[in-house]
């Protein structure tokens, strides 16, 4: 049997949940923070994909804005979802495959990262080709990880 | 009887509807979007206040990380209190003293941005005089206009 001396099992403890659990109060809020930065995230995507899709005219300054927003929200949601928070729309192989959901979100993150870059380049074209890079690295992860 | 070409009309509408619901493909959406921006925030928030008030350990560096979301989010919800998106926890006092709620959402933007630089000087004393601070910006708009 290994003994440990209270104070440094308390530290190893604390060394492992801080990053995700230890943030939320409750298993809830993380399930409801999550879900609230990613759709904070989607309404901002969804704005530049108006003007990459053409469904409304294209504003140079206005895509920098939501694009800027959209790579913010992109790097939020991934702390929620520790030990302990399943639920959701997530499924249960977000908290067995860790490696590739970090993967995915690593790949999203970076995509957004790109989407400010493209934005700020002001052409149409520019924000089409990594809108739709973008909306893939998205998709990808929901296919394997969101239940529908 | 004033008459506009169509064009000039559309153009009108436009320029009155754009920084608000309009950004929204529903009413639906602007709340739930404004109710996740504020909740984002809210937990961010509340890890700062955590720090202020002791009951976690006083860290500098994720002070500042938390303090930085805080005044991203609290740029957020504004535009989603529209014309036409009455309800959520907005009292009707929202779209009817337009002018104060305004007052409450500069003050408490311009408090979260005072957060930031007392996060980023290092001291828990800084801390705690500005999230006091930024919380009663927070509170003095919710005893006016939110339903408790």
């Amino acid at each position: 049997m290994i003994r440990l001396a209270p104070f440094a099992l308390a530290a190893a403890c604390a060394a492992i949940s801080l990053p995700a659990a230890a943030q939320f109060a409750k298993p809830e809020d993380a399930i409801k923070y999550r879900q609230s930065a990613l759709f904070v995230m989607g309404q901002h995507f969804s704005r530049v994909g108006a003007m990459a899709n053409g469904r409304i005219p294209y504003d140079a300054a206005a895509a920098s804005a939501n694009a800027e927003i959209v790579a913010e929200m992109a790097r939020l949601p991934w702390t929620a979802f520790g030990a302990g928070t399943e639920g959701g729309k997530g499924k249960p192989e977000v908290w067995k495959e860790t490696a590739k959901f970090k993967e995915h979100q690593d790949k999203m993150v970076a995509e957004t990262g790109k989407l400010v870059v493209a934005a700020k380049a002001g052409t149409i074209d520019a924000l089409k080709a990594q809108f739709g890079a973008t909306a893939s690295s998205c998709k990808a992860c929901h296919d394997s990880f969101r239940n529908q």
